[in-house]
């Protein structure tokens, strides 16, 4: 089956963590709004979010197309496309871990956009640009040594080896661990720098997965949206650690 | 079997979902840290918090512990107890819909915490007063209608009737909107009367679960916490409509 990816075309955002996993999967799949022609194209997105007959809408991007299924809210998607390609564990208990992982990981991305954007997503960033810069402070101070300590303690504490999250073997929260460590040195850079070594395990992680036949090619296609200032993770010197 | 919440003994926050959809089972339960005695109480919490040995340890409460498994997240404990409990559909695609209902939830939930607290969960209120005004002011004028005008949209778009969110049976997802729908009437109550019969089928919902057997016996009991100032829901009424 060939998959349907709707998402904003410009930005990595929250599709970035389904686009990994179907290119790890080595899924066919359409990132819909990226493509021209009838059916596609930003139009069809909108078309999608618009549709008041849907029985089963979608609130916000990303939405999955599988066959007659509609798929919302990213880590959803991901429980679902792990079960079908072997991004997840066999064991029920397994999948309860990967998931939990996955939505910890989910609260950490709300963290990470609400650094530029603490007021209200509907205004710019230089209408909140000094809460931003207060939320920003603690964000770097309080929240990522919580969220990164805790994610190097679970690589620390797998009996199976510290190469993956959950057990021995890749599963999607490995895959999402890559994109927020890679979002976090683009928008945080003198922050990571200064953080040395204190993340190892989660820096082998990162080159581990970029490594992957899949997403180096994946890494180096124009498949690949480049961080930018308008996704979640956004480079502004002034709410990086000075 | 019998299931152990580790959750804040104090306030409703994201353990009320969980403790919702205990009750509607009619499952045996302890909510562990509200007990005292060995192996009980807020040290019980604490100490599965600290317990650095865990091999798959949770981030943060509520965390459900059913038999060996220790699992992680609201949205996924409700996940596992819905399909245990006869509270999700019996179909892939029911069951799929309604955790993108939960997770659009969660991400509610997440807004509402942050009306007050928009800098830094390890502030106090008064530390962020000004800036959890702004906030709320844009909470209640745009994140509110899009909430709430969502899940009223999908209460009149499903073809098996309003009574719930999805199809024909009560789900997690209808206990979890009614704690919504009561959480907002306790904290923006002048916005909620302001918005009259806008969200009338959700109102409707709000009454429907209230008058369940299993869930009144709960809120009328002493395991059902009141609403306060040290959970998610808070009324200041600084931040309600003026």
């Amino acid at each position: 089956m060939s998959y349907d990816l709707f998402y904003w075309p410009t930005i990595q955002g929250r599709g970035e963590f389904v686009r990994l996993s179907l290119e790890e999967a080595g899924a066919a799949y359409r990132d819909l709004a990226r493509e021209s022609g009838k059916g596609a194209g930003v139009a069809a997105l909108l078309q999608l979010l618009k549709d008041r007959k849907l029985e089963r809408p979608p609130f916000a991007p990303p939405i999955l197309r599988a066959g007659r299924l509609l798929i919302g809210q990213t880590a959803n998607i991901l429980q679902y496309l792990g079960s079908r390609h072997g991004l997840a564990p066999k064991q029920a208990a397994g999948q309860w871990w990967v998931q939990s992982l996955q939505l910890t990981i989910a609260d950490f991305v709300d963290e990470v956009h609400d650094t530029h954007h603490p007021i209200a997503a509907g205004l710019y960033y230089e209408q909140q640009k000094q809460e931003a810069q207060r939320r920003s402070a603690d964000f770097l101070k309080n929240r990522v040594p919580k969220f990164l300590g805790y994610f190097e303690h679970v690589l620390a504490n797998n009996r199976r080896g510290e190469r993956y999250l959950a057990g021995a073997k890749l599963t999607y929260a490995d895959l999402s661990m890559f994109q927020i460590m890679a979002g976090l040195h683009y928008a945080f850079p003198r922050a990571m720098v200064k953080a040395g070594s204190k993340y190892r395990r989660l820096e082998l992680l990162q080159a581990r997965v970029q490594e992957r036949p899949r997403i180096a090619a994946y890494l180096e296609s124009a498949r690949r949206i480049a961080f930018n200032r308008d996704g979640i993770f956004r480079h502004y010197p002034e709410l990086d650690t000075q």
